[in-house]
């Protein structure tokens, strides 16, 4: 359950060659965890994909359990690095929010060879209770947190009207990430992608319709600059 | 690829036990797939549910393969028993295209302890291809285009403006089922299925909005009557 401590510690070097195998088996594992499931993982092949012997991998993870997590974490902080972090320079409100959808987006299309841990885990997981499932509901729980953080500031700055159901849009927002994963992995269709970003479109619209039905026709796109917060 | 032949056809006796036999591994089988994936079938596991041998269980199924096409079938004929022959009742237009996706959404929630084959199918063999994958897409495709149709007949029937892009609508509704399942089977939550029928509302009258914006206070819901067509 520990974190890995950041390299500027400089830990001692036999320790730092530890992190750095610990860090490498995860790295593999995780590539085989995006490309045929989490419960696909078997120490013998990470070994083989690694070069190292089975107890050589096992030594760096208590558990087999534990390196489920441990590749599940991996995943939430490269998600968090890619998604989370540059959509924060984005202004509060209906631009970050924009943000954080996008790169969402972005991050499915380019995980269509390899897809998404949180959509197959949920389906590997959801009948198979103990802790990997509870490390996976935790973290889409964390993000899904995130994102109602982000719908409230919306609100809060103004961009989207005062009424908004924030779980219910987060829904609607989920249900269209979904949908292009499924559309563009399992169905192979290229045009999954723009219609999730045409859903966004029409359901930020329609949000703002529910304003106030006068001012329908007036309203322009926020611009997605980098400016202010 | 040979379907059963209709019992009114009155097979001898010996075909009709044969095919009783079949029906009734198919059964075991699919709530078996349903419940922890197709691909965790095993001929074994058949067979210990069924009391039968494994040569028993096989001499009914030409391969592996068949076996797993068949379960999908099967499941494809109870969606459409279940989902499809009873919608066709509403008139053609909003309200079947309405009752399309309610009961959709009911036999999602009637299979949160049990999964929807179609959603994990397609996470269990997104990555391999072959006639099991290829049964669940064409499936998956069937459904569509059925879904498609009734949304073409809503915009001919003038529920839908003509302007409404079907692809779009389609993948919006899809997008809600597969958020509700999602909810309600991975993180539990039991506001899931609300939540999808309120989705279906909100983009039907987003799409009613975009017919005329000074129309946009003026509608009143289709009541969903089983009369006329």
């Amino acid at each position: 359950m520990t974190q890995t401590p950041p390299a500027r510690r400089r830990p001692p070097r036999a320790h730092a060659k530890g992190e750095n195998t610990r860090a490498q088996i995860l790295d593999t594992a995780l590539q085989m965890a995006t490309r045929t499931g989490l419960s696909s993982l078997s120490l013998g092949a990470i070994a083989e994909h690694t070069g190292m012997s089975k107890s050589g991998v096992f030594a760096h993870f208590g558990s087999y359990d534990d390196l489920l997590i441990a590749v599940i974490r991996e995943y939430h902080h490269r998600f968090e690095q890619e998604i989370f972090l540059p959509a924060l320079q984005q202004p509060r409100g209906l631009p970050r929010l924009q943000a954080l959808f996008d790169l969402w987006l972005e991050r499915v299309a380019r995980e269509i060879d390899a897809g998404c841990l949180y959509i197959s885990g949920a389906v590997e997981f959801d009948e198979r209770p103990g802790p990997v499932r509870d490390a996976l509901v935790a973290l889409v729980r964390a993000w899904q947190q995130a994102l109602s953080h982000a719908i409230a500031l919306a609100v809060q700055e103004g961009h989207l009207p005062a009424s908004t159901q924030p779980g219910q849009l987060l829904f609607e927002l989920h249900a269209l990430v979904l949908a292009a994963h499924h559309k563009a992995r399992f169905l192979g269709d290229a045009d999954a992608m723009p219609m999730a970003r045409q859903g966004f479109e029409r359901i930020v619209q329609r949000t703002l319709h529910s304003r106030a039905p006068d001012s329908a026709t007036t309203i322009s796109p926020i611009p997605m600059t980098a400016t202010g917060d």
